[in-house]
C-alpha cells in the first residue's frame, strides 16, 4: 500500500500536475481503518516508499516516529469520511485547474473529453468564511467540499473531482491509479475548457444526450469502451 | 501492416497528440477485406505489434479470440467506405483541435502552415441528434462527417481532417504515417488559428491565390516541394 | 559557495526560467564582503564552477584574472545593500512573469498557490525615468526597486520578488535554491493569474484571512507545513 | 560549412521551433559564391552533413546530382542579394511568431527581451499579390520582404527578423548559430507580446531611451554585455 501511495506521488511530477512540493497522494484501507499518504513538504526527489505515512481515519500518525502528513491530510481523511466509495485521493496545484479555481467558476463539459470521466460540471466550492479559515482549515475544506455535492445533489464517484475556491483541485477513485488519471484528465479538460471560451461567446455544454452517452459507454453495467 | 499501425499508435503519445489511452490509429487494406487498428482502453506503453485488432470492412473482429477494437472502429469503417482513397485514420483528443470542435467552429485557413496541408478550412460537423447519439453512435459519427463533405462539397483527399463538434478531431492519408502527420499539422493550425484571433478582430482567410499556391505547391503533379 | 552558485545557475534553463544566456544567481556572504554571480553572456552549457565570479560588496570583481560578472551585477549589490536578511538573488526573463512586467502590473495574490510564496501582490516598479536609464542603469535599477518596496511599505522577505517595469522579475531568498524556487513559484502564479483574467472578469484577490492563513501555514514561528 | 549548417538545421526542431520539415537554414560564403542550405522535405532525422545542397548565388544546385534545395531558396538567395551584412539565414513556422504573421501585425518592442535583440518593431510585410504569387512566389517573397526594410527605412542588422503576412518568420545574422539565436528569441518576444496584449489594453512599447540602453549594451562599439 505505501508502495503505490509512493508510485503515485512519483506520478504527480512527472505528468506535469505539480511544481516543487505541491501535491499528495493518499489511499484508504477502510478495513485496517488506516490512511497512508505523502510526508509533508518532502520533495518527490528524496522521498522514499518508507516515508509515506500511516494514520489512523482521524489524520493522527499512527507510529511515534514518523514524518509529518501532508498538511492536507484532514481534507482527505474528511472525504473519506463523507465519500464511501472512494479509495483514493490526490491533490495538486495543476496550473489550469487552478485558473478555474481562482476564477471560482465550475468547469462545464464542453466536450467528450470530460464527458468520459466527469458526468456533468467540475464543480467549484464557495469560498471558506474567515471563521472556518482561522479555525481548523484543512478540515474546513474538506466539509466545503462535501457540502457542494450534498447541496447539489452530486454523486462523487460520477464526478469524481472538485475545485476549492481560490486553491485548487482535489480528484479521487477508486485507486490511487485511477485518482491520478482523474487529475489528468480534469488539468486536461480544463485547459480545453478556457480555450473554448476564447473560440465562442457561447456557453453552452454539450447537451445531455451526449454527455450521457459518453459516461455511460465508460462506465457502469452497459460500458463498453475498454476490454473490460 | 500490424507493424505499421503499432507504430503509427506508438507515435500518438510520443508527439503529444494523447493522454491516457485517448485516440486511435487503424489502417485499411481493400483487396484484403481488413481495417487493422488499437485495441479498446489499452495502453500505449503495454500494447503490442499482435494486441493490434484485425477487423472486416464493417469493423466486426476476423478472429475469436481477440481483443475488442477501439470503440471508435465503426466511425473508421463507415469512413473507408465513403472516402475511397483514404488509407489511414486517426483520431485524437489533441488540445488545440479540441478546443475548436468544443467551440463548434471551423478552423479558417489563416496562413499557408495550414495551406500546405489543408486546402480550405478544416470543416466542424453539425452536433449530433439525440437519436443518433442513442442508436448507433459512432457509426452516426462517421455518417456526419461524410453529410459535412458531401453538404460543403468538399474532397476528402483536399481536406484530410475534421472535427466533429463536441468531440475531436480525425485525420487521414494515403499512410499511417501520413494520417498522424496530419495530426500533428491540425494541432499545430488549430493553435495557430487561436492566437491568431487574439491578436486581430480580423477573422479574414489568406487569399485563395495564397492558399492555391502553397496547397499546389505540395500536392498533385505541379508539386515541387520535397524530392518528388 | 561558487559551487551552490553555479548549481542554481544550472537550474535555471533546466526548469524552464531562461533561454539562452537570460538569467543569473548570485549569493552574498556578508562577513566576506563579497557576492558570488554568473559571469555575463557565458552560455549554461559550457560556464564551470570556476567560471562564476567573485566581486565585492560594489559589484566589482575582486580578481584581476576573471571573466567579467553578469551585467546585473549592480542591481544584485544594491538590493544586498539595502535588503538585509537577502542571502541570493536571481534574475530572469521568464516568459510569464515577462508579460506581466511588460503590462506594466502587479500580479494580485488570486489563490492559495501564491500566498503560499508571496505576501500580497507581488509588485511591478514604475518604469525608470530616462535620466536613469542613461546614468547608471543596473545601479538604478535596484534603486526603483528598493523605491518600490520603501513607498508601498513592503517586507522583502514576506514577498521574495519583484517585476521591473518593461524588463522582467527578480526573486531573492536565505539561499540560492529558496531564491530559485522563488522564481519558478513566481512564473507559475504569473501563468495562473493571466489564466484566471481570461476566465472571469472579477479582479478580485483572494481574502485577507485566506491569504494571511497559507503564509503563516508556510512561514514564521507558527508554520506548521513541511517537516519543520 | 555543411556541417555548420548541418548542425544548425538539426537544433530547429531540438528548440522547438519547427514541427514535421518546416524550416530550413541556409549560410552564404561570399567569396566562393556559394549558398549551402537543407534539402527540400527531407525529415531532421534522416539529413546528413552531405544532403546539405551547394548553390550558386542564383539559387540554383551547383551539382548535378545533387538533391533538390529548400523551396524557399530563392527567398534565401534574394535577401543575401539586398541584405549585405548577413551570413546566414533562418526560416521556421515556429507557433508564436506565425500567430502575428498570420494577424499581419509587427510585433511591438514591448520589454527589453524584445530589445536586446531588435531595434525597433518586428516588421510584418504586406501580403503579396495575386500576380507575386502567381508568378515567382518565393523570389517575390524575398523581394517584398527588402521592400517592407527599404520603405521603413530599417537596417537588417539592427533588426535581424521579419514576418512574412500570413507565412511566417524569417530571421538572420553573422552565423547560421546567431541566425537560429535570433529565431529562438523571436518566437519567445512574439509569445511575451501576446500574453503582454491579454493583461493591458495599453498598446505602448517601451520608451526609446530603454530600448536603446538594451539594444546597445549588447551591439556595437559601446556594448559592454559578455565577455567580447
Amino acid at each position: 500500500m505505501k508502495e503505490r501511495v509512493y508510485q503515485a506521488n512519483k506520478r504527480l511530477p512527472e505528468e506535469g500536475l505539480v511544481k516543487l512540493t505541491w501535491g499528495n497522494v493518499s489511499e484508504i484501507d477502510r478495513d485496517l481503518g488506516i490512511i497512508v499518504i505523502k510526508p509533508s513538504g518532502v520533495d518527490y526527489q528524496t522521498m522514499t516508499v518508507d516515508s509515506m505515512v500511516v494514520c489512523d481515519l482521524t489524520g493522527t500518525p499512527k507510529e511515534a516516529k514518523t514524518l509529518k502528513p501532508s498538511s492536507d491530510i484532514k481534507t482527505h481523511a474528511l472525504l473519506y469520511k463523507h465519500f464511501e466509495g472512494v479509495k483514493a485521493i490526490v491533490h495538486t496545484h495543476s496550473t489550469n485547474a487552478v485558473k478555474w479555481a481562482q476564477a471560482q467558476r465550475d468547469i462545464p463539459a464542453y466536450g467528450t473529453t470530460h464527458a468520459d470521466t466527469f458526468y456533468g460540471s467540475v464543480p467549484c466550492t464557495r469560498p471558506l468564511r474567515a471563521s472556518e479559515v482561522t479555525a481548523d482549515y484543512e478540515k474546513e475544506t474538506g466539509k466545503v467540499i462535501v457540502e457542494t455535492f450534498e447541496k447539489r445533489g452530486l454523486d462523487p464517484l460520477a464526478c469524481p473531482a472538485v475545485l476549492t475556491a481560490g486553491h485548487g483541485p482535489f480528484t479521487w477513485g477508486q485507486s490511487a491509479e485511477q485518482a491520478v488519471s482523474n487529475s489528468i484528465v480534469l488539468e486536461e479538460v480544463a485547459e480545453m475548457a478556457l480555450g473554448t471560451e476564447a473560440l465562442t461567446l457561447e456557453r453552452t455544454p454539450i447537451a445531455d444526450y451526449l454527455l450521457d452517452k459518453h459516461y455511460f459507454r465508460k462506465h457502469g453495467e452497459h460500458a463498453y469502451y475498454g476490454q473490460g
